[in-house]
C-alpha cells in the first residue's frame, strides 16, 4: 500500500473512533472504548499468521468516572490532533505530543506525563489497528543501517532518492529512515539477510567483504532493534521472499533480541503481524557453539541465570531447539559475545564460522 | 594529512617504541615507559590550541616487577599486532584486540580483561602521540548522522565515494564513518554547523527544512557524541572555517555533551587537539531560556544539583556564562528538555526560537 493511501486509512480509522464516542453519546450510553488486555496471559499464537497476537481478554476504558472521563476526552484531543497532522502531511515525536498538549486549551486534556500520552497512543493503535507510523508519530529511537546488494527508492520530504545499498553509500552503510514503509526496493541481488548484533561485528563482516561474496545484506541491530529496523526486515523476508538470520551474542539478553526480531515483544503484540519476521532463524553465538569452538567465555550471572529460566517459561521459546540450547547453557554456565570468535583471528567468523553454520542450517 | 601518510606516520612511531625498549635494555637499563598522569590535577590550559592537555605529571611503567614487566611485555605484543594491522590494511576493535591475544604464544601476554587492553591502547596513543583511529582500531560505539549542504568523498575499501549530504542521502542522512579522517570535504553551501543532542529535535529540524533554510549542516549527537562525531565536527571548524553551535536539553548532563565537544573529556585530554573544538558555543536550552520561554519544565534531582554543583568547580565551565547560567538553575531548581520547545506549537523551534538564539549570537 503507498504512503498516502496509509494515510487516508489512518485518518479514517480515527474518525471513526470519535464518530463511534459521538454515536455513543447520541444513544444515551456511557460513551467507553474496549481494549485488548495486554498480559502475558491474554497473548495467543495466531496459526495464519504465525505470531503470537492479543486473545478474546478486553479492558473497558470508560466515561462512567471523573478519570475514565478525562482518558475520553484526552483521546478526542489526541486523535483531533491526528488527524490534523496527517491532513497537513506532518509528524511529530511522543514527546513532542506530550509537550504540545500543554497549548490545548481544555486543561483537562492535558497529558500528566509522557507514559500517559505514550499509553494512549498504543491504545489508539490497538483499536484503529493502524500503526504509530501511519499516524505520524515518530519514534525517539532511530533505526539502524543496511549494507549490501539493495538498490531501493526512498520517498522523502524533498523528493525521491534511489540509493544501492553498496555503491552509493559510505563505509557507515545506509542509513533505516524513521518510516520504513516510505522504501520502495527496486533491485537486488541478496541471497539472504543478517541482522547483527553490535557494530564491532558489523564491522567485521564489512570489513571482510562479508556482504559482497555471499550476497548477504548486512542489517545492523544496534542492541535491542528499533521498531524501523524490525520493520524493514519484515518487509525484505515478506516481499522480496528471503531467509532472514539473526546473528547475535550467546546470551539470554541477546536471545531476547532474536525473540524482538522473529516474534515481536508482549507489550506490543498488536503491531506482530507488522513487526514481527516470525520466519528468522538464530544463527549464533548458540550455546552449543561456545562448547564446540571452545569460544572465551564469561560465567553466566545470577540474573543471567533468571533470565534463562524465564524463557524456559515464554511460549516464544518453547520449542525442542531453545529448550535444549538453553538447558546446555544452564549446565555449562558460561556466556560468550560475538566477538569471542576473534580469538581464533579475525578472518575466523566470516572464512569458518558463518559459513559452517549457515551451510548446516542450509541457507548456502 | 592522507590516510596512507598516517598509517605510516602511526607505524614508525609504535616501531619507535620498541626501539626505545630495546636500546633500553642494551644500554643495560630496566625497561620502562613514562605517561603522563591522567587526572584532573594534571590538566592544564594550553593557550596556542586553545584546549586542556596533560601538565607536566607522568607515571612510569618500569620492568623492575613482575607487574610492571608483564604489562611491558603486553604492549610488545599488541605493538606487534598493530605493527602487523596497519601493514596489512586492516582494522579491528578494542574487544576484538581483547580476545584475539588469547591466540598470542605467550600466556603471560594475553590481557586478563578488557579493561587492560583499552587502557594500554589508551597509553599507546599518548606516548606514541598517534591517535587510536590512526592506529586502525575501530570504536565500538558508531559515529552519528550529517545532513545539509556538504559534499564529501569518502575513501571507502571499495573505491572512493562522492555523496552529497542532502541530495544522494534518504531522510535518515549521511551516515559518520568509524575514521572520518577518510573523507575529504568537496565542496558545500553551509552557514553554520548545529550539532543536536538528541534524535527528535534532530528529525524536528529537518522536517521543518531548517538545514535548507538556513545553510545549516545537522550534526546529530545522539546523546554523548562518539569520537567520530566529534572528530567531523572539529575538521568542519578547522578546514571549513565555519561557526559550530551546540543545541542540547537544558540539563548538567547535556552541558557534559557541550563540554566534550568543545573540551573533549579528562581522561582523553591527550586527543583535544584531534576531537575538541574549544570555539564550538551553545546555543540552548540554557537556564534562561526556561525563563524567558516560560518552557515546561521538571524539577532538578539530588544528582542534577551534584552535577552542577561540581560543573561549578570544573576548569572547563569556569567562565561568566556558565557561573551565570548554573547559578540560574540552582536558583530556579528546574530543568528543561529540547522537545519542551514544542509546548509553544512543532514550528516554534525553527520560526522563533533558534532564529532569536542564533540572531542574539551573531550567527545569523
Amino acid at each position: 500500500m503507498s504512503t498516502n493511501q496509509n494515510d487516508e486509512l489512518a485518518q479514517e480509522r480515527l474518525i471513526d473512533l470519535a464518530v463511534e464516542f459521538y454515536d455513543q453519546f447520541a444513544e444515551g450510553d456511557i460513551p467507553h472504548m474496549d481494549i485488548p488486555t495486554r498480559t502475558k496471559s491474554n497473548i495467543v499464537f495466531d496459526e495464519d499468521s504465525n505470531v503470537w497476537v492479543y486473545g478474546d481478554r478486553k479492558s473497558t476504558r470508560s466515561a462512567n468516572s471523573v478519570r475514565g472521563a478525562r482518558k475520553l476526552l484526552k483521546a478526542t484531543y489526541a486523535i483531533e490532533f491526528l488527524v490534523n497532522q496527517l491532513e497537513e502531511g506532518r509528524s511529530s515525536t511522543l514527546r513532542e505530543l506530550y509537550y504540545l498538549s500543554e497549548s490545548w486549551d481544555t486543561e483537562e486534556a492535558q497529558f500528566n506525563d509522557q507514559d500517559e500520552s505514550n499509553q494512549l497512543i498504543e491504545d489508539l493503535e490497538i483499536v484503529s489497528n493502524v500503526t504509530r507510523e501511519d499516524f505520524h508519530m515518530r519514534p525517539e529511537e532511530s533505526g539502524a543501517t543496511l549494507m549490501g546488494p539493495l538498490e531501493l527508492r526512498e520517498q522523502t520530504r524533498r523528493g525521491e532518492r534511489e540509493i544501492h545499498c553498496q555503491e552509493d553509500v559510505g563505509e557507515g552503510g545506509y542509513q533505516i529512515p524513521n518510516n520504513p514503509d516510505t522504501i520502495e526496493f527496486l533491485d537486488h541481488d541478496i541471497d539472504f539477510v543478517l541482522c547483527v548484533e553490535t557494530g564491532g561485528m558489523r564491522d567485521r563482516l564489512i570489513e571482510n567483504g562479508f556482504d559482497e561474496e555471499y550476497g548477504c545484506l548486512v542489517v545492523h541491530l544496534k542492541g535491542q532493534p528499533a521498531r524501523a529496523t524490525r520493520r524493514i526486515t519484515k518487509r525484505l523476508h515478506d516481499e522480496l521472499d528471503l531467509p532472514v538470520m539473526v546473528f547475535t551474542d550467546g546470551d539470554p539478553w541477546s536471545y531476547r533480541i532474536y525473540g524482538s526480531v522473529a516474534y515481536g515483544s508482549i507489550k506490543s503484540a498488536h503491531l506482530s503481524e507488522y513487526l514481527a519476521t516470525p520466519e528468522a532463524r538464530f544463527v549464533g553465538i548458540q550455546p552449543q557453539d561456545i562448547v564446540d569452538y571452545d569460544l572465551p567465555t564469561d560465567p553466566l550471572s545470577d540474573s543471567d541465570i533468571n533470565a534463562l529460566e524465564s524463557e524456559l517459561e515464554d511460549p516464544r521459546f518453547m520449542t525442542d531447539y531453545w529448550e535444549e540450547q538453553i538447558e546446555l547453557q544452564l549446565d555449562i554456565e558460561k556466556k560468550a559475545e560475538q566477538q569471542a570468535l576473534a580469538s581464533r583471528g579475525l578472518d575466523f567468523v566470516t572464512d569458518t564460522y558463518l559459513p559452517e553454520r549457515l551451510d548446516t542450517m542450509g541457507v548456502i
